[in-house]
């Protein structure tokens, strides 16, 4: 047995391929969100291992037979919930290639393209976000970029490196008065960052919005709640603002929250996971300004920049800060570029030691579609979404929740279609009504989208971000949207809201 | 463009599979360790992302001609260094479909299939390590196991269900009495852990160990350790316990550490990082008595089990424990598989909440070798290893430091060979010697070795654990490391110490 044998290794991936070029072919025959019941593949499988070697054909079809019905298909292009996770070729090919080499990049030595690549990459991506040059890397300046796998990393190391920056100032026996700062419409991520560093849970202040601004964070409000904290003797040191929040892609205002964090030497962490990917467009990167005030800027590509999982990229002004409480040495690991001072270690700059071959999929993604390419792939989602939120206006038994910013549009059967009078806080009719409407769409398997809620109201999300997803699919949807609403509201779909008949004027927006 | 069109995925995907094919075809014409010098591919590379789209058939050059230099073959079988990443056909194709499904199953929900392959295989393992079945996940206890990415993770997830539990109980205003346990051996990353979940540095007890105990920790040491910790009003929530140090492969012995550590009511976690895979043949599995007594356990199949980075499974005895403190809720992800608490959310058991289809490629591979074929690759290894321990002894210049266990064998050039009488404290012109032997080696690219240093010894180790690693490897390597130690020290090197030499009872040995 030679398990890494190069003719079987040929033989066995060119299945492999054609497996999965046949999946992507066929991908629409299957319903979108997995109808399974809860220990559907455990009743299916057997309790222990195989003794005897099985062959890559026989594995295969269990593929398709036991595992493929309990797949949630991400990247179907009926697939409009959550976020997506937009896969590509580029990326597949990337993640191929560093499986391939499979080297485990700690430190410089250990591979010097996996932290050279990286650090290029990086620098690229910081450009075409045009980012602030400080958080480069460069000869004169202390910033610098890395890749982590999510969101939830770039919160824990940076708020790591706040505290410590901050303890190390003011006696490390002041833990218990340190206060982080958000939104009610944050990422958990945050609060779970929190827990794990270990800032006392009592002292994480999700700072209410309200629809009166979109649910953005206002200055004003965060400067209420920090001032209250300093008058009672607690130490404020971070913020995570958000560009493009979870539920309705919302945009905090970042040049005034930094110059309100800047005041109080707090560290301000910018999280753009979804909406950062958009930035590359020139018209979408006004929404980024102000994050010149920042200390950090974490996105995720594996969200919307035809990136496979896991991919957030983060960058820091001051990576002596981040690296400082990450860093480790290990008599096993010391070497001669280390002492040197001459390169980037990148085991010091995240959570774990060990770390793949990240930046080859992004290296990939970035040449095999250029940049022109991966702006025309933003555009044409955002023009989508749009045309889905003109559908949505025309047809006045729905309404818009909150203003849609890039690919989500937030949307509901309002409340007095169904007969309901919400101003007497009468939102759980509303919610029952656009609930069961939901499950009755996602219940088709043609298409799945999801709900979130915000200020009391629930939505549905209809969120553009699959690499395959198309106009032709974005009308099938609304037109099944209109007709389960039909269904359960006993009415006639109004004949002006469909795709084709989207006015001159919505056309001309796109 | 449609970067998943599924005809150009089949022809991209087919030229990479072949790129790779070639790639182990040749390995051996790559030197092992990269040559390049720092700042090699940042002066190569453009310091923009390309405008324009480019081609797969130039990206593959590049990856020839730039990428290709600077890495460091881990997959060569000449590769000696650290511990291998051993990876495997199996693996990668696992890889590839869940880069091809690209899922992402932080719930249950949202790709049933995901969550529960991983329940299905972690299972399996646990009954091939012959874990306790309060480890497992069964209908009347509180076991389980989860598929994270690093043994940093699993000390992070422990160690803050630990820190959670113990405050829980004795009020949160004690943390700065939390002491932690492990000995001068414990791999850094348990040093990292508890700085990312804020246990005061000065709490971390290191306990020292020496070799005449070939540098175990004993339940003697640090039962007096701890004695006085409590004795100075300190709390002891958490021992790290290790089968396979890094350094030396050293095993703790876990029975009395576990009983001692009970006493306490600690939490033993065992970190069997390296050693692990080669508890799943009957003859190793002793090293893993006494982690009945344990809390939770985990080992990275990315190091010795055929499985590309990064896999480290985790079990833990309680899983409310570790689920506990590491649990979020948004509204986004209410759903009603999640409130019947008839499924696994794995969300909850990790640090971030986005995760990948990690289980297909475990399965893939314990299907595709089965549990004969994993057992004979960690024999044949272990053979590998004892052969080269076996030229060493017989070769007189040369020294054991420390006794072998499985596949790494530590050595040196003994101080009386370079006339260095050690006993008067002068392990420096002996570790020097060493030192230089060691780059000597490395330099020639043909193999790579990593060195470490125990009790002041410095000491080469000889890691056998790269997936194509022949007998002939091994040989060659023994034969290199002869001439460079005859050349530096102006020798003969001496007959009787080939392979083809091995005694008989060595040969039946193995």
């Amino acid at each position: 047995m030679n398990p890494l044998d190069h003719a079987e290794f040929r033989r066995q991936g060119h299945m492999v391929i054609d497996f999965l070029a046949d999946y992507y072919q066929n991908i629409n025959n299957y319903p979108v969100r997995s109808e399974v019941n809860p220990g559907y593949l455990v009743e299916r499988l057997p309790d222990c291992a195989p003794l005897l070697p099985e062959s890559i054909e026989r594995i295969l079809k269990d593929v398709d037979n036991d595992i493929i019905p309990g797949i949630t298909h991400w990247q179907s292009p009926n697939f409009f919930a959550y976020f997506a996770s937009s896969g590509s070729t580029a990326s597949f090919l990337g993640e191929m290639l560093m499986n391939g080499f499979n080297i485990v990049g700690f430190n410089w030595l250990s591979s010097p393209a996996a932290t050279e690549l990286e650090m290029v990459v990086m620098n690229w991506l910081s450009k075409l976000l045009q980012l602030p040059r400080s958080f480069s890397f460069s000869n004169d300046g202390d910033g610098g970029g890395v890749l982590l796998g999510t969101t939830c990393e770039a919160i824990i190391c940076t708020l790591l490196a706040a505290k410590e920056k901050m303890l190390d100032k003011i006696g490390r026996t002041n833990t218990e008065k340190l206060v982080v700062y958000c939104s009610d419409q944050t990422h958990v991520s945050l609060q779970k960052a929190a827990k794990i560093v270990g800032i006392k849970p009592e002292n994480v202040r999700k700072v209410l919005t309200t629809k009166s601004t979109n649910f953005k964070l206002t200055p004003e409000s965060l400067n209420e709640v920090i001032k209250r904290d300093v008058e009672a003797g607690l130490i404020p040191i971070y913020l995570c603002a958000t560009v493009g929040t979870t539920s309705t892609t919302t945009v905090d205002p970042l040049a005034p929250l930094c110059e309100l964090s800047s005041k109080y030497n707090m560290w301000v962490h910018v999280d753009a996971a979804y909406a950062g990917s958009a930035c590359i467009c020139p018209e979408f990167r006004h929404f980024l300004d102000g994050v010149e005030g920042a200390s950090s800027f974490s996105f995720n590509a594996h969200k919307w920049l035809l990136t496979n999982l896991a991919c957030c990229c983060l960058w820091v002004k001051d990576k002596s800060a981040l690296t400082k409480p990450l860093s480790t040495n290990s008599e096993y690991l010391t070497n001669k570029a280390t002492e040197s001072g001459q390169v980037v270690d990148y085991k010091d700059w995240q959570i774990a030691l060990t770390r793949r071959f990240q930046a080859l999929k992004l290296w990939m993604v970035l040449r095999s579609y250029g940049v022109t390419g991966l702006r025309a792939f933003i555009r044409n989602h955002v023009k989508m979404a749009k045309n889905f939120e003109g559908l949505v206006t025309m047809d006045s038994r729905f309404e818009i929740v909150v203003p849609r910013y890039f690919s989500v549009v937030c949307f509901r059967v309002s409340p007095c279609s169904i007969n309901i009078n919400e101003h007497h806080g009468k939102n759980y009719e509303a919610n029952e009504f656009n609930h069961k409407l939901l499950e009755s769409i996602n219940a088709t398997g043609l298409i799945y989208m999801t709900h979130s809620v915000v200020g009391g109201v629930y939505f549905i999300r209809f969120s553009v971000g699959a690499t395959l997803t198309e106009d032709r699919h974005v009308q099938l949807a609304w037109e099944l949207v209109q007709d389960k609403a039909t269904s359960l509201l006993g009415t006639q779909t109004p004949k002006t809201a469909s795709y084709s008949k989207l006015p001159e004027q919505i056309g001309s927006m796109l």
